[in-house]
Formats: structure tokens, sequence, C-alpha cells
């Protein structure tokens, strides 16, 4: 926890945590996050990206690694714990073998990525995508607020961009990747559990609506010749609603509404809305999306208004790894705990690293729920939980 | 038609009708009224508050008067019937009367009000108001957005404020008021009637709601977790729709909705909305506003969100004199056409002249039911019928 405040000081913004991929703060925090990782013993670089990669070896070098890890970028205004803890649990669990001078049949890599949070540039998960071999050079040229290309931010930070192609790793160097973070979501809280195991990383399809009504005087258009584009909206938002709760593991969310010309004497013309679609399963969601693009139709129709319906953004869903969900749940009953799994809602850099090896993610659970937000909150007692579960997992770990 | 036209090209902007109160453009619009009411054989005076009022003699000068008119002012962008066809219809049949030597049992008083839309000062009604003997000094001291108070621009406009008491006309002095107006909403056109007859001018009350739920990932909180402020308040609003169906006459809208923070993919904490009813009968407005208070305040209890509901705005509606419905109706009647009663959903001049005499509307109808715009329009034939039911109307009346 003392590491997670120390992390937390370093930020590109004097009151608040922002800490943006390849920012001064990014810098600090790396390095003093490599300093922590020699101190443990663990032989420490930092990749082309800027990604923090600290390896403890195995009885016999030259071994593949298990990847623990997570990112050390943030949103801004943020908490101290979505990302980093995945990246100090790794370390202390790691710290905890140096001191005993345990060895495994296999080597560890702590890693600490840079841009899973896609604040800065135009991109996202750049870092773990390049690891995973699936770098695209044309994000060099992507550039932030103030014109700087990635590429020249790269040098900046003292990174070779020439150097990124060797940053991918090979199938046969890692045995699996497993990622600790804090849930961001009130399931565990609401069980009372302090850690669960991830089944998949939900997949997002995400709908642009534009209703169009026609506007009105309030006080002279009788209710029965409105075609009131918000009162349409409104049965559409509960339709969302509805089809999301008759799905099990499906979420979908109004979160954007826009009306026009929002007056409060003038009856709504036009609203403009989004919805976002989640599931584990992209049939499922993909069904969800369909039935509520359905249901919008048929309130459209009925209301006399003109309904557009396109999807801006879409994501399948990635599939943790059995035997590593099965694994990790191992060890949260050694420890005595329930094993519960759940889908992770939100986006992590173990999505980029599926495409080269199998990977587990271990949820602890966060105050509220809350998170990108400085009120984000995990307990000691349940940081310390999740550091004997990923040592439990790594003593009894059988490469796959 | 062609005054009508003619008056539109006083405007203060020089692409689109906007005709403020007291500015040039109304200035140079009453002169050319007031030439025209000259033109007709009316006397003319510009009084303290710049209301043009033309009067046309009965046979025994100094009865008391029927006064016919509307406004000549203009919302920004506006169009060129909401108040000045009320003025035109009013002279053009007083100058039929005034061409064949026609004299009736009562003085006509022609009215052009100047601040009926309140758009340049924060008043409004101010000369109607003050005819009816209601002028609130106080009013004076409002300023526009340039910083001129009301005092200032009255004297500009060659007024002079302290002949403001003198406006007042006594209850003697008048027998009753008539303003045409369009209609600004749909229901004539959708019956396939050039005219209505005003019934009353709606009440209105408006009320602020502000819904607290919590804000929250949109893919890491499940569904049955979720306090959405947003799909609470859409069902809030189909429980305004719902309520303003079931009660004739009573119209509510949710005009104005704003989210918090408004993000595709954040879970809505906080939603504010404005509701304004509106019924010709205000037992009416206030038995729907408090069904869609209780409706709201239950929803917020089923979805565990907070609620506040604060009445923002609240006028009475104003009844028009049943003597004036009735001797409109029979001048429509005598025209041909089917005597189609309404009430009117926005406000009028007449509202303030209603303290001091009886009062009565004729609604023509406009295309569209659009007003508060350029596309504002209506057609020659329904001018010219409005005329000639205003000219029987005069013909028949008995003085009150």
């Amino acid at each position: 926890m003392a590491r997670l405040d120390a992390l937390a000081r370093h930020s590109d913004e004097p009151v608040q945590l922002t800490r943006l991929y390849l920012s001064a703060a990014h810098k600090a925090a790396a390095e003093e996050l490599a300093g922590w990782m020699r101190e443990a013993g663990l032989t420490v670089s930092i990749d082309a990206l800027g990604t923090v990669v600290g390896r403890y070896e195995s009885a016999m070098p030259g071994t593949p690694a298990l990847l623990l890890g997570s990112h050390i970028d943030t949103v801004r205004d943020a908490g101290r714990y979505d990302g980093t803890l995945g990246v100090i649990a790794g370390l202390v669990a790691v710290e905890e073998l140096s001191k005993r001078g345990e060895t495994l049949p296999f080597a560890i890599e702590v890693v600490a990525f840079g841009d899973e949070e896609g604040v800065r540039f135009p991109t996202t998960l750049t870092a773990s995508r390049a690891l995973a071999g699936n770098f695209d050079p044309m994000v060099l040229e992507a550039c932030d607020a103030d014109g700087v290309s990635l590429r020249n931010a790269l040098i900046a930070f003292g990174c070779e961009p020439t150097a990124i192609a060797r940053v991918a790793k090979s199938r046969e160097a890692v045995l699996a990747y497993v990622e600790v973070h804090i849930e961001q979501g009130p399931v565990l809280e609401s069980e009372g559990l302090p850690v669960g195991v991830v089944t998949a990383i939900n997949g997002v399809r995400r709908l642009a609506v534009v209703v169009t009504g026609e506007a009105g005087h309030a006080g002279t258009v009788p209710m029965r010749l409105r075609r009131d584009a918000l009162t349409a909206t409104a049965e559409m938002a509960l339709a969302v609603e509805r089809v999301a709760n008759s799905l099990p593991d499906v979420v979908a969310t109004v979160g954007r509404m826009e009306v026009f010309p929002c007056a409060v004497n003038v009856i709504p013309g036009s609203v403009q809305f989004t919805i976002d679609v989640r599931s584990p399963e992209d049939s499922q969601r993909d069904a969800a999306t369909e039935e509520i693009s359905r249901a919008i139709r048929k309130i459209a129709a009925n209301r006399r208004v003109e309904v557009s319906i396109s999807t801006t953004h879409e994501a399948p869903a990635t599939a943790c790894s059995t035997v590593m969900i099965n694994a990790l749940s191992r060890a949260i009953n050694h420890l005595g705990f329930t094993t519960r799994t759940l889908p992770s809602g939100a986006g992590h850099d173990a999505m980029a690293i599926a495409t080269l090896c199998p990977i587990g993610m271990l949820f602890v659970r966060c105050a509220g729920g809350i998170s990108h937000n400085p009120r984000e909150s995990i307990s000691l007692q349940d940081a310390d939980i999740c550091v004997r579960i990923l040592l439990d997992f790594l003593r009894n770990f059988k490469p796959i």
C-alpha cells in the first residue's frame, strides 16, 4: 500500500493524479518502479514502448516466463489502484519468493505497461499489443492534443522506436499472463468477497441513435397531435434496460442523451443518444443489440417519429483461459475463500495479451465499485489477500 | 397580406425578422401602421408605452370603445403573423366600415402593443398591463442586454414615462377586447377549419426536477446493482405524458433534459429536467401537477434514486368571456363555418386586458402549427375569412 501511495505522487498535475503515457510523471513512476524491482532482485529493462519489465529467473535460466502485470498510466483525476495494483501485487509476490530464495520451474516477468487508458493519444493498449506482436506502426504518427506524435514522445521518454519490433515476445518465451486488477464494479463488495476470477472481458457494441419527431409549442399542441422525440426516447431507454435485464451477464447503458432544442416550453423535436451493450459472449451481445434495435424501431413506428441507429464501436469479448481460471480459483480456495467468477465489464491489457498466450485475471474488491476517481479505494487486508493468492497460484502453477 | 409583408420589412436584423420592443424597427413599424390608420380615417396616438392606438368614433362621439388588437413586437427570427395579424385584421375591418361610412353604436380602438414577446427586457405585457391599469413602475428600471433601462428606451422611442399613469383605461371607457391571433398550434389545420374561438388562455405551472442516482462504469455495474438516473427519468417522462393524456385539454411537456456526466460508457448519475403543465382550468392543472409529482416520487422510490421537484413558474388560466365566445361563434356561423372552441396554450395580451374588461379571442389556422419561426404561414383565404368574421361580429355586437 505504501508503494501504491508512492506511485500516486508521480502526477502530471499538481493537485490530482493524472499520469499520461510517456509523460514526465510516467517516466518518474517507471524509474521508481524499476528501482524497487532491482532491490527485489529482478533484472530490469524498459522496452521500446516504455514498458517496465522485471525478470525473476527460474532455477534454470532461459525458461519461458509467466507474465504478471498491468499498467501504470492513469486517467485524468484518477484513483491510485486501477492498473498499479496489478503491477505492485506482482512485484510484491515475486519479492516474497526472492526474499526466501525460492525459485520456480519457470521465470516470472513483472510488466508495467504505459498505455492502457488511451487518454493522451488516440490509441490504447499500444504497449501490451506490441508485447503480443501486434504493434501497428501507423500509431507512431498519432498525436496528442499538443501535436506531439507518439514517435517523438517515445524518443523524449528515452525509447528507441526502431527497436519496437524486438518488443514482441515469441509464443515459446511465455507461459501465460496474469493480471490482478481492482474490480471497478460493485459485485464483490455486494457479496462480501475480497476477490473474484474473471471469466471473460466483455465485448462491447456502441450504437448512436437519432430520434426525429416534431418540435412544437408546449402550450399549443394537444397531446394527441404531438410527435415528441423525448417521450419516444424515454420509451426506448426503458426498452434498452428491459432487454439487458432479461439476459444474464448482459449490461446495456444509455449514457449520453442530448435533447433539441432543449427549452422548457418547446416539445423536443429531436434527441440523440448512445447505447453501450456489453456481454462476455459476443453472440449474446449481438442478440441483445438486435432485440434493442427491433424494440426501438417499433416504438418509433408507433409514435410516428423517425429513427436512425448506427454502430459506432465494436470489440469482441476476450475469454480468459479455463486453465488459468481454474488455477486462480484453486488458490482462492486454498486461502479459504469462496470462488466467485464474473465477467469484466471494462477493458484491460489482458485483452491485448490474449492473442499471445493464455490469460487469467484476478479481481480485487474496491469500495463502492468506484473507479476512475480519486475516491477509488481498496483495503489493506484485501491487498494482502490478493498477494497471498498470487503467491499460492505461482507456487502451484504447472506450465500449460 | 401586403401590409403584413410590409411590416415584416421593419427588422432590427438584416436577414431575419426581429423586432424588439422600443427598437428602431418597432418605431418604424409603429409609424407605418399609424399612417395606415390615419388613411383609414382613424384618430391616432402613440401612448406613453409605445402602443399605437387608432380610434374610430361611433355615431355619438365619446361612447365607450371596443378594443381590437394584438402586438407588433416579435421574437428573434420570427414569423410575420404572430401578433401583427390581430392588429392588421382589426385595422382592415375598421377600414371597411370607414370606407362605407358605416358607424356603430360604439367606438372602436385598434391597438398595437409593443411588449408581448418579452425578448428585449426581462418583462412582458408591459404595454397591455398599463392599458388595463396594472403598470408596475419598477419595470422602468429593467435593463436590456446592453444595460439600457426600459425608462431610457421609452424616452429614446419618443415616449414620456411620466405620462404612463394616463395610459390606463377606465372600465367605463371600454366595452371589451377582441384579439385575433394565429393559433400557433395544429388543431384547426388538423380539423380543416379556418378559425376557432378561444375558451381560455391556459394557466401554466413549470416544475424543475433533479434526479440523483449513482454514476458508474457502463461495463462493470450489473443491471440489478444500478441506480441509473436516466432510466428513472425515462419512466418519469412517460408518466408526465400518461397523466396529460388522461385529462382533456391538459398538456404536459418535458422540454429540457440534461444528463450528467453524459458519457457513452458511464451510467448517468444525475438528470435535470423540466415539466411544463398547462390547462384552461387551474384546478385541473393543479390536479395534473399533483398526480405527476406523486408518480415521479413513486418511480424514484422504486428505483432507489433521490428526486427533488420544485415549482419554477406559475400563472393562472384566464377565461374568455362567455358573451364574447358566443358573439364570435355566431359570427363564424353566419359565414357558414363550424364553430370550434379551443383553449390557447400560449399567452397573449388578452391575459393582461382581462382584468379590465371582457375578452374574446379568434384563432386563425396556421400552416403546420408552426410559429416563432420564419416558416410561420397563413393563407390569403383564411386572412379574408377572419376579417369577414370580425366585421360580422362588429356589426352585431351589443355592448355588454
